[in-house]
């Protein structure tokens, strides 16, 4: 396998990334005994990748090839490798590489570290391709540190499996932290990619889920996903959430509006209840003391997810097939028209590339 | 014990009550099967006894009580009560009353109960007194309902117990909570009654105490209590945090200042951490959301604490004698002077009024 080319989608600090990216050829990091290399067979598009192909994460930008909702077959395994073999179907996530040494990657939780590689930024931490660039998934090949290659297990239906590498791990950590499950309830600000994944876990973790977006247009579709209620939003919250205060322990915001009403939102959380933001929101909260205090609840914070959870995750929605996340496929030929229709908000709720010529199946 | 005649500090939104308290008698609740009375012997005073006399906390001003770290001995015993004994010395906190139905009275958490009597401003929620005013521990006697009267082990120094009750409770139960014991470290904002509790209370826990505080004139003060290390804050908090960033998973915010830099101090914690105030700060705080996010970090907010988390910090102080509050111990005829002491700042770091005749010992 020594001779495999990678080819990915590459862009360059361009305007509109969404009909510019080319393919091209890339010469990927050199293959160390903990590595891995994967053929591509589908890969999620998640809003970060734009982001990411017009320079927002900084690193080098040049020729970047984003993409980090991959799952593949594993095709070469480096000699340290202990839990992955040729044939594998594997899934990499928005995390490539770690320093390895800290306790937050001792324990698995790498997503914790601060020496983080993202697959669709990053560069690599440690060994001999230190300060290159990672590839990440829009491509035929992926290679690097196997430790990040989660095995999919053999009854997930591989290509819906993809989104669940960032945005659906990013949603299930902190529903589980803050205790999702059997006689909670659980409020799911948004229904984009994340917000879809958000109502299908805590259904899955046997929570009781309200959701809330704007307007009437996405109702059917949450109640489809799993949701038994559904408030509609408009511009006078107060009012939408009238009846619904102190209803909800654990709230996941899954949007990503210029401000946030925070007092608004957690006028909905029951006693010891949780508001978890998954999603930057650029200006500043303006967050009442009283409320927070009285009621003993928190505003939190969650980055992504390790591969430990990542494998979790994945077990859940073995368990729980009705919970795979809902996609619509593109040929990985078609990459350009993929990103223009998830720019304009087409996917429902998550858009996949599939890679034909590595087994990927439309 | 029926011809016990209650008398009381009473203050009637007076602008200045620290020096125009009155001892009145009172009459207090009808005496239910539910009850107990209890001979005041320690009092502890906390800053919303003040509010309270100023009419801060509502309800019925005319002739309140306050008081709410109180310690006696009980006197008599309704024919309901179970888990009480006359002589039995008891303490009674912040709270007096609850519907007693809601999930949380039920499970222990009465705290977070919506209908919830204040000991220091409150009105009975049920039973045939319902309505009328609780009358609080700066007083000869207090009356109310056994539930919210746990007993003192008897091994504990009664007159350093009385401000467990309130404040002692309210820094225990968020420092449980967020996980504060051996391998932790906590971070405490200020040395006032709370400040210096949640010092003591956290080091028998078992963790590792940085206290923040203006200044370095309490910093021999926190060494004593317990602390490890001492930043002391001035008007630039960056700088003051320099080198302490990220190394705290637990800060509990004792201060209420007008305003709260909390971006700051969020600079302070670990990954996963949280912040809790237990005073309300009237400014709304402005809250960034990308670190809360990238650290998986949260603010959270505590209110006080129930009978039995009362009755676990007693069983820790109990433990940790070392850990009993520090207090400056005033007559009971002296509340006026206690009160003005206390509003200079002089306590030391908690005032407690010792009632010498029903067996108080200054």
């Amino acid at each position: 396998m020594s001779d495999t080319t990678f080819k990915g989608w590459a862009g360059a600090k361009v305007e509109d990334p969404t009909t510019h990216l080319t393919l091209k050829e890339f010469t990927p990091k050199s293959f160390d005994p903990t590595d891995v290399d994967v053929a591509v067979r589908y890969c999620g598009i998640c809003y970060t990748d734009i982001g990411s192909y017009q320079g927002e994460f900084g690193g080098i930008v040049e020729d970047r090839v984003c993409g980090h909702e991959v799952i593949g077959a594993v095709t070469r395994v480096g000699s340290d490798v202990k839990h992955l073999h040729v044939g594998d179907i594997v899934g990499i996530g928005a995390q490539t590489d770690s320093c390895g040494e800290c306790e937050w990657c001792k324990s698995g939780q790498e997503n914790l570290c601060s020496n983080n590689a993202l697959t669709f930024a990053g560069q690599y931490i440690k060994g001999p391709s230190k300060g290159t660039p990672v590839y990440g998934g829009f491509a035929n090949y992926w290679r690097g540190p196997a430790h990040f290659a989660v095995r999919v297990p053999d009854s997930l239906d591989p290509a819906s499996s993809a989104p669940l590498l960032c945005g659906g791990v990013t949603v299930y950590a902190p529903l589980k932290r803050y205790g999702a499950g059997p006689g909670k309830k659980v409020g799911i600000i948004g229904i984009g990619g994340l917000g879809h994944m958000g109502i299908l876990i805590a259904k899955a973790m046997g929570a009781e889920v309200t959701v809330l977006s704007r307007g009437q247009s996405k109702k059917d579709d949450a109640l489809a996903l799993g949701a038994t209620h559904y408030i509609g939003t408009g511009e006078d919250l107060a009012a939408d959430f009238k009846g619904h205060e102190n209803s909800l322990d654990v709230i996941i915001c899954t949007i990503n509006p210029a401000t946030l009403p925070i007092d608004q939102y957690i006028s909905l959380l029951r006693p010891r209840g949780t508001i978890v933001l998954v999603g930057i929101v650029p200006a500043p909260l303006s967050l009442n003391t009283l409320p927070l205090i009285f009621k003993s609840v928190a505003v939190a914070g969650s980055v992504i997810g390790s591969p430990a959870q990542i494998a979790e995750l994945f077990e859940l929605i073995a368990a729980h097939p009705e919970a795979a996340p809902w996609v619509n496929k593109y040929r990985f030929e078609d990459m350009n028209k993929a990103m223009t229709d998830f720019n304009a908000g087409k996917a429902k709720y998550r858009l996949v590339v599939v890679n034909e010529e590595n087994g990927g199946k439309l």
